[in-house]
Formats: C-alpha cells, structure tokens, sequence
C-alpha cells in the first residue's frame, strides 16, 4: 500500500461518498465532522461528486442561526447495476439502483448446469433481457455482478469448485466478457448474501458478522468492517462441512457427521425418506407433491406444523445442531450479529425460535455475550442484491469513478 | 480515521521502520522499493529513525556499477521491553531486546492467585528484580507487557474474567502503575502467544495464522495481517469451548461435550483418574509423581510411551478430538497456518505427527488447500515474548516514538 496523496485523496472521496449514501440527507459541516476533514476539502469534493452526476442537493436543514445549510444526498437512479444469482434451482437478474432498490427483476429456471457453457448462454440471454425490459440504458448500468455456489476465484472471475453445479474451474468473465462492455464481477452466492444483507438487509450497522445460509445445503460468509473475510485460500465460512458427529452420516464432501450431513435442508429431506422407506408411521407423506424421491425439507416442515411425531424429530434434532454450529462460530469469531438467510428461514418464526434458543444453550457464557440473532431482510433475493452491491461496492471505493467501460473481453 | 498529511507520514514511517526490522540489513532504494516511496522520503525517515537512536549503519551491500551503498538495520540493543507471563503455575518475567533476544529471564513459582492484590504485589517484585538484576538502565526500556490466562479488556488493562485464577474484574493496569513509570499494557496469554510467534516465532511469514495454546485448558488466538482478531466482545478463539460431542462429558464452563473437556491436558488427566479409580489395568499408576489426585496429562503420555493400552487409548481419543476441533476452525477460518504451542506440544513428535494426521483426515477437500501445520518456535517462553513484543509493536506503529514516559498512575 502506497501512502500517497493520491491514496490520501481517493480515501477521503471515499469516506465523503460513503457518509452521504448511509448517512443522507446531510450537509456539508455534519460531513465534515463525520470523516474528520476540513469544511473546505469536503466543499471541493461534494464539488466532485456532484458533477459526476451521483449526489445533487435534496434539500435545506435547520440553521443554527445563518443561513439554512443544504442538505446533500445520492442520487438514486442516477446508475444502476445489474445483479444475478444463479441457484441451484432458480436463476434471478435484477437491475438495482444505488439506494439498493430493486428497478426489475426476472426469474427463470436454472435448468441443467452443464454443459456449463449452454448455462452461460442462456444467463447471457436473461441479463440481456432484463436491461432491455427494464428500458434502462446500457449507459447507465456500471456493471453486472454474477454470483453462484460454490469456491469462487473472484480475482479472475472462475468458478473454481461447484459441487452443486459439478463444475470445477469455469470462467464465467471469460465467457460473459464477450457479450457485455461493462465491468463483470464474480462472487460466491454465500459471499453476496452477505453484502446485500451488509449495505441493505439486517446487517447495515454491523461490524463483524456472519450470513448464514440454510437451505439445500449450509454455506457462510464472514464480513469483517464491511469487507469479506476470504480467508488464505478463500475458502473461509464453510460452516457445512464442520464435523459435529465424528461418526454420524456420511456428507456429500466425504467425510462423516458434518453439519450439512446433519440440519440442512438436504439432510431433513433424507432423513425423512428413510423413516418413510422403513416403514415408519408419519403423516409427512401427505405433503409429498413428487414422489418419495424427490421429497423436500419444506414438506417435513408442514407435516411437523400438524404434529407429526416423526417430522418434529427430524427437524428438532436439527435444530440441536444448528444450535451447536451456529454457537461453535459464536465462541470462535465473537461475531456482532448471525444472519440467517436461505430458504430454511422460510420455515417460519417457531423454527428460528428454537434455533436460537439451541444457540444460547451452547453459546460459552463468557464468550460472544452481545451477539445479536437476526433473519435476513432481503429474502430470496439477497444474493441478487449482493451481486449488485458487488458494483455498487467497487464504485464507493473508487471514489465515485464511473467511467470505467472496457473494449468486449477486455 | 482521519487520512491526513500527519498520518501519511506516521504510515510511512512505520512502513520503513517495519522494512528494516524484518528484512535488514537493508539499503535505502530496496526499502523505497518495497515500500513504494521515493528515496528521498526513505532518507528523510531513516535520518529521523538513526536520530532516534533506533536504527545504525551495519555495513555496506554490493554495488551496483557506482558507489556500494549502506545497509541500514535496527540496532537490537537500543531500547528493552518487559514481558511478563503470569501462568497458572509459573511467572516468567523477561528483558527483550528489539531484536527479539531474551536477556535476561526470571522464573517464579506463580502461587496463590488470591487475594490478586498480593499476587500482583509479587509480581511488581520480580519485575523490579528483573530489571535490577538484568543491569539495564530503566531509561532503556519501553515498556512493560503483561499476560494472564483468561478475558481482558486490553484498553483499560482489566481482567474481566479468569477462570484460571478465579478472577473477575482485576486491574492490573491500575495496581502496577503505581509502581512503574513507564507504559504497562495488559493482554490474554493466548494472544501474547500468537504475537509471540508471528513476531519472533512459528509465524513471521504468516498472514492469517492462529495460534492453539494446548495445555492444561485449550485457548486459542487469531492473527490477521498483524493484528489481532479480537471480535466483537474481545472473547475470539475459544476453541477449547466448542462443543464436539452433544451429550459428553461437563466442562468447567458448564457445557457439556467441549474440546477441553474432550482433548486437554486436564481431560487426559481426568480420564487417567477415573480409569485408575475404576480399578482398570494401567502402568499410569507408575509414572504418576504427586498422588491420584495430582495426576498430570504428562504421566499418561510418558506411560503411553512405554506401550501401556489404557494411556494411549485416552491419548488416540484427544488427538481425535483434536483434529476434528483445529480441522473445524481451519473449515470456517482458512487459515495459512496453525502454530501448536503449550505444554501438551512437549509430548513430542510423534504426539504432534498424529494430530496432523487427525486434523487432515477431517479437514474438508477444498478448504484450506494450503495450510501449514508448525509447532512452537519459542516454547514455554512464547507469551513472555509475546508480552514484550506487545510494547515492541506499539513502538513501531507509532513509527519509533521512544519518548512517552508518564507520572506514576497516570
């Protein structure tokens, strides 16, 4: 890191830009008191900015007895961003504008993951789609952000690792780059949950915490003063594969008793097929909708809502290991707050209840003691939205340079 | 924070200072090279840094066509620091040069840790004892660090909690500056450890590496780029309280199936205890020095040795829990390196190979591909040298400042 004026300028540009977007409407004195710059640095910038076209003046404040100060705030449709995250089962592309709302938004299908390069295509297609239906021009979209599950190498933008897509080492910039003129970022799905739940969900005033994600399988995000936590070699958070029972269930990765063999949505799914495949007594059938195959974690969940024994076994035994997961987290990193996001959370407050009440059993009583436990904000489209904040993140931290475009496959 | 011309400066210099200290003897266009600055801001700094008295002239490199230039490096005997380790059963007290050389160690028996105010009473004593003895001029020494087991409030110089010690609410700070002139700055054994290492140890080359203290209990610390990893609450790194087995034995923190309850030189002894007092069949009995009731994890390793069934069946089943516990944290934390430390680590190689062996088999396939598995550099003198490299690094972050004395108690 070079500790230079330029450095030094970029910072405050920075600091002034990011007061104004969490902070807004504000004016300049406040600002100035805030990043702790002189009035006349802050007037130079503010300068800077607006001319860039992505703050304007709102409005006047109170006086303090001269004239009433203006009051300065972002422009929330001045650009926007594009966000998609590709699911396991669905694929979402939003355009966002830089308040964090959602302009448009298209789902469709994932449909096969492979061959990837078909995939690829068809996402092509959806973000093409999506700007155009949104009637939004190119030339205000700073970027797209693309997110899937998985181990990410975001530098270049390659999925090194997906086990949900069976992929190893596709280069998703690569092949977007031929199609758009804006900057492309990849990111793991868990890593942008965590974002969009960090600049616009349940995390906004958080400093360090954890976005959990319970759904098919268990995957985290660490952030860190509004950074992720990578890692050394990026594969931080992977609460999933924690061992909890040294000799419960084999787990998808290959070893045994880990929590994702253990609570997630896929381990109560299998569960329940094998209680029904040996013959046990349980209303959970009743809310199969494709067959005993294809059972989901959801329909155990409804059956348990009726009081089928069976299903609430399942899903409490569960409940204990999350608890243990989440509260084993809590005495490693002392987090300030969980964030439980994925579609688990759809299970409804008595579930998110009773996994804290699990947590705090096994949280050490020392340790983590003002952790807060909170359900993400922004739903199934979190990941969407920490695509596009993705963008939103880059531009901030440039000082509001908006000018970057690039040749096709630059 | 506050990017201004002040802390440009006080960055740099401290980016300089760091250089000199880990990569000389250095010349000054490497160091402009490596720090990015231009030569003759490097001049600037290292003729303030030689006033100061801190860094000197150790010869000269090999020229480059034109005159050989100077290689400049920290002179190792310029300024001390004091570290102290209060452990469970022993005191170290030690002078430490900026080099990071002991020159001189003092070791007491640590005694009742209660009434704290004659323990700390004890402790002002072989400080001073050290001090005398080691014939340093207190005009040269920086600092004094001071460490315990358990949760401080670093910034006030509180223990907040020691169960260890049976402390709560002890203020070292408070107590010692009554006695002493110089700054005192109070910190957690588990984190004097990893400073420890990754300034004189295990670490130096490491980025994100946690330190595992295994020994009578289990403690851990983080260490980010540097830094700490504190937390939210300062009470990061409890490994020893995750819980690894839901229904297993009660730990001292109240929970039940937690890695020190499991894999600690307590839990091996406990064991040891309860198999004996069953009647099992075991040679423990005759390595065992102070009665049943004393029993140490060290009797049951050197029985283990000589092939006894009993003591390397505890011994397997604590590496197990081990590897589990140090593979989890490696899962969620992605560290580039684990360092072993603590007294468990005397048990020898063989001891160490097998925790590896633990920790690989349960690390998950892709996470933490690289990670490094070190054990201790500095031994039992670890958080003694991390104690006075606590002072060490305050000296260079404010960028060779050696001038703050205070009024006693201030």
């Amino acid at each position: 890191m070079k500790y230079d004026k330029k450095y030094m300028a970029q910072m405050n540009k920075k600091a002034v830009l990011d007061i104004i977007r969490t902070k807004g409407p504000i004016n300049k004195s406040e600002i100035a008191k805030l990043v702790e710059l002189s009035i006349p640095t802050v007037m130079k910038i503010s300068d800077d900015l607006t001319e860039s076209g992505l703050i304007h003046v709102v409005g006047k404040g109170e006086s303090n007895g001269g004239k009433r100060p203006e009051l300065l705030g972002m422009i929330s449709n001045a650009y926007y961003m594009v966000g998609v995250d590709i699911g396991r089962s669905k694929t979402i592309a939003i355009i966002m504008n830089l308040n964090g709302d959602i302009i448009y938004k298209k789902k469709i299908k994932t449909g096969n993951t492979n061959p990837a390069i078909e995939l690829l295509e068809r996402t092509t297609e959806i973000i093409n789609q999506t700007i155009l239906e949104s009637k939004i021009s190119i030339n205000k979209i700073l970027g797209i952000g693309i997110v899937t599950p998985g181990l990410i190498d975001y530098k270049n933008g390659v999925v090194i690792f997906s086990p949900d897509f069976q992929w190893e080492n596709v280069n998703i910039k690569k092949h977007l780059g031929n199609a758009f003129e804006i900057p492309i970022h990849v990111e793991s799905s868990n890593r942008a949950m965590a974002l969009g739940e960090g600049w616009f969900g349940a995390a906004e005033k958080s400093k360090y915490f954890i976005c959990i994600n319970l759904g098919h399988g268990i995957g985290s995000a660490i952030m860190e003063k509004g950074d992720f936590y990578r890692g050394n070699s990026g594969s931080s958070g992977e609460i999933g594969h924690i061992t909890l029972e040294k000799d419960g269930p084999i787990c998808d990765c290959g070893n045994r008793g880990c929590l994702e063999a253990l609570a997630s949505g896929n381990a109560i799914a299998e569960r329940a097929k094998k209680y029904i495949n040996d013959g046990k007594s349980t209303e959970i059938t009743k809310f199969i909708e494709n067959g005993i195959n294809n059972i989901e974690a959801k329909e155990v969940f409804d059956a348990a809502k009726t009081g089928d024994l069976i299903a609430n076994k399942i899903i409490d035994e569960a409940i204990e290991y999350l608890g243990i997961g989440i509260a084993n987290y809590i005495n490693l990193l002392d987090p300030d707050l969980i964030v439980l996001a994925g579609g688990m959370v759809n299970a409804g407050d008595c579930f998110i209840d009773k996994v804290k009440e699990s947590i705090k059993r096994r949280q050490m009583k020392f340790a983590g003691t003002n952790v807060r436990l909170e359900v993400t904000k922004l739903g199934m489209d979190a990941a969407a939205i920490g695509a596009a904040s993705i963008i939103l993140r880059k531009i901030i931290e440039n000082g509001g340079n908006t000018s970057k475009r690039r040749k096709k496959n630059e």
